[in-house]
């Protein structure tokens, strides 16, 4: 699997853009997330760790992007496919690139649609983009969900990615059996894990969840804790790791010495509503009927949370599968299946797949688990 | 060393703050970031990498602060010292936590607060922030750079647990010969860092950054690439390895094979500014001064990046080592000295360490690098 994307790749996502733009009457997008940077530019770095700089990419109406940046980026982005670069020596908090950036918007032309909808935020301080606004003297207004938009639809190079997280995920959940078991700490467990996913082949994993108890969990959110396995757990992982800048975003269940009451029965549900929703998730299919398919089966109130979601250059993005999402499906998508099922005593089980939508039946991506829960 | 934090830590973290709010005219602060909302609650989660739900926190003038978040974090945020909770069934684009973040604004009362300067931003989608304004009825404005100024100054706990991420890192460093080396690609050397930090008892690694290349590399923020590790590199490992919640940040460098021609002398010349600033970085002296010294010994440029940072719930935050930032040192900021010289051929050397202020002469975190590069 190579890394990067050609240079067409990126041609084509500016130019899908800008006829989105010119349809919705911008004449530039200011992008500031990581994400949204590196989807048409393909500048990769975890320095975006780092809270202290900002980086802007500007796209016009026509002609193709300006980035933005500190000086600390510039080799860097200059081996992109991106030749306008323009940089400033920060961080310099009396003017951290925000004449720069205005000077660039204004060069370009509004109205400037900055993303403002669900899942987006502006990684920038808010005072700079008030002093942006007032230089640059050009009206602003939300991106009309272009990007996102955009990034919705995976090409199959973006889709080999997803895939290759998944296989190296796959790997390492198969291994689980090696390092976890009776009498050690959860802890522990989250450890070897994401040292594992790294062995088959992950970059960085900035994502692990899971949680263990007798029968199921109590959340999915929780850090771990020093609380050795005990038999009778269900003991649950939940991964997003990174290849080449995709993530995978998974989970398997493991019964830990035995299987408890329920549990079984339980985990073959949740096997069921996936392979439900399998069944029915292709073009023009919306996402509340994704819902609607694994909630029958599982038994999710209308206030449950959502049972899957897109998934691609961020470990969650895009369509939610609740009962209001009515996107339509679109082959490229790449989404979760994540049906729960409530457990006695407030616990839960939590089961997750990725699939890609194709114009047929939708493809898995990771390794389909199996109805049986696996005893270790 | 145990995890968390005493309640009365949290207490004397919001008492602060609102005797700073007091003094500012603020009503309230707005947080939706994760470490300024785990810095008044202890909410610890990983679930933040998902864009796709807002977590809030509001601090009024007087009492204890109000969490506004999904419900899928209640049972966590629950365990926490936070009892005022409230939730809504997220996501929900139609209203995701605006009318209810804006009637509890609106409860606690204005003008509100939202840190709007240096190395922040607001994690929540701007149209929603508009709908939250309009909503609440208030005056909204910046935060005064009270959260910023509250976190530079750490409590003794908080110093521990860098103290603990920095010897776990110290532990990785002192590893790198055992499986980094000649014909070594850098990408696999990245890998196994990595599973290191995790092994010597790293949470997580949300960071890491290096390069290799003959007597220096080209720039500290690429990812690795698959190019084998050369008799004569330099290679330098830099991380920010995670441990209940805090941040190591220091690098290592490393002659593979032999030590080029001038390593040795410039790897010296970075260990004398790290050693000269450690001299006078007492309370009184200016983040300033200390880029003054360090660059008088390396050579930095006035227009040069800067030669340090904060540290702590970040990778980088607070205070710059830059000729421009004049912020006085105080007992308990925990900084990293990070300077770096330039190398022939357009390359660099960078060297890390990472320390604390004290009454007297600071404390270093990090185990402090020798003067001779060590040869691998």
């Amino acid at each position: 699997m190579s890394r990067g994307f050609e240079r067409a790749e990126y041609e084509t996502r500016i130019a899908r853009a800008q006829v989105l733009m010119d349809r919705a009457g911008l004449g530039a997008l200011l992008l500031t997330t990581e994400a949204d940077v590196r989807y048409f530019t393909g500048f990769r770095t975890r320095f975006w760790e780092s809270p202290s700089r900002s980086w802007f990419l500007v796209v016009p109406r026509e002609g193709p992007p300006k980035a933005v940046i500190p000086s600390i980026g510039a080799a860097l982005m200059g081996r992109t496919w991106i030749e306008d670069i323009r940089t400033w020596p920060a961080p310099n908090p009396e003017d951290d690139g925000v004449s720069l950036l205005a000077q660039t918007l204004a060069e370009v032309g509004g109205p400037v649609g900055v993303p403002s909808g669900y899942e987006t935020h502006l990684r920038m301080p808010l005072a700079d983009f008030a002093r942006v606004r007032d230089l640059a003297g050009l009206p602003f207004t939300g991106d009309a969900g272009i990007v996102a938009r955009l990034r919705a639809v995976k090409s199959p190079a973006e889709v080999a990615k997803i895939e290759t997280a998944c296989a190296i995920a796959g790997r390492a959940f198969a291994r689980v059996p090696e390092f976890a078991g009776e009498g050690r700490a959860l802890a522990g467990v989250f450890r070897d894990f994401q040292r594992l996913l790294l062995e088959e082949g992950a970059d960085w994993v900035p994502y692990l969840a899971g949680g263990a108890a007798q029968g199921g969990y109590a959340d999915v959110i929780s850090p771990a804790s020093e609380m050795p396995l005990r038999a009778g757990d269900v003991l649950m992982l939940d991964t997003g790791a990174v290849w080449d800048g995709y993530f995978c975003d998974f989970d398997r269940n493991f019964a830990v010495g035995h299987v408890g009451d329920g549990v079984a029965e339980a985990h073959a549900r949740l096997i069921e509503a996936t392979a439900t929703a399998m069944e029915i998730a292709r073009p023009g299919a919306r996402a509340c009927d994704l819902w609607r398919a694994m909630s029958d089966i599982v038994g999710a109130g209308e206030t449950a949370g959502r049972l899957g979601h897109g998934l691609g250059m961020q470990l969650t993005e895009g369509l939610s599968l609740t009962p209001r999402d009515e996107t339509v499906l679109e082959p490229g998508m790449v989404i979760t299946l994540e049906p729960g099922i409530d457990r006695p005593g407030g616990l839960c089980m939590v089961h997750e797949e990725n699939i890609v939508i194709t114009e047929g039946a939708p493809r898995a991506l990771s390794p389909l688990a199996e109805a049986e829960i696996p005893v270790m």
